[in-house]
């Protein structure tokens, strides 16, 4: 049994909200960020394989991932981190390297419920609402879906 | 005799487009943008000063800047450059200091219009359409304005 990921993208404006809650204290869930041979067995739809370029999770550093699907097929991944606080926020951009130059960034945000749990916040704005819809409407409630239970496996 | 600046801001959407023109050759626009130095001399609404902290027009560099009104209030600003194409585009981060964490996200474009003529085009999202109304209502487009004037002054 998992917890739900709650994702609330409304009409009309380019936001995504992603909320999620694990059964696991909150500096495991911020190291499972910050250390990027944790984010790599994570990150993304299962199936994927994830090489990591670059994950300098400090304000002003950068990140570059390259994901393979059992296709063969390849999608790759950017950004800088704008903004990071442990064990409370990160601020980033991203970018999908196969719609070059749109960019959008994302807060996210880990609160300490107690008891050993932790929820987290996610807030990202997408510099259209079709690149929002897009995003949507192209797999990425499974992504999440499925990288946040390989997260569960891992926290657990 | 100034081109004048086009300031969009469509209800309900947290985007601000902005378009001007100049009658300088696009690397010298470009180049005012690129030297912080100039940067120093030409952002910002008149009668501010403006202290350069950081400014590494790079893909992945830092940048900050504190403004100073002539009152003695101080305004500081700062954010990540995540891509940058000199002569051609430049996309960073923003934050005002006053309103920590909330940051937003620019993309400049650079466009030759030929005859020794540039058009900038700045598309900037805000994390929230209430964080971008009070943007423009806090004094954007004279800040805007009089700092692309200024820029003109520097180009001729």
């Amino acid at each position: 049994m998992t917890n739900p990921v709650t994702i609330t993208a409304p009409a009309g404006v380019p936001f995504i909200e992603i909320v999620r809650e694990f059964d696991a204290p909150l500096e495991a869930v911020y190291n499972a960020y910050a250390d990027p041979e944790l984010v790599r067995q994570w990150v993304g739809p299962n199936g994927y394989e994830t090489a990591i370029d670059a994950y300098d999770l400090t304000s002003g550093g950068r990140w570059r991932y390259v994901q393979t699907n059992p296709e063969g097929d390849s999608f790759a991944f950017n950004g800088v981190f704008h903004r990071v606080r442990p064990n409370e926020l990160i601020i980033q951009t991203f970018e999908w390297e196969g719609l070059p130059d749109q960019v959008s960034i994302e807060t996210l945000r880990f609160d300490d419920l107690g008891d050993g749990r932790t929820r987290l916040t996610g807030w990202s704005v997408f510099p259209s609402v079709e690149g929002r819809d897009g995003m949507v409407e192209n797999g990425m409630e499974v992504g999440v879906t499925e990288g946040y239970e390989r997260l569960d496996a891992l926290l657990a």
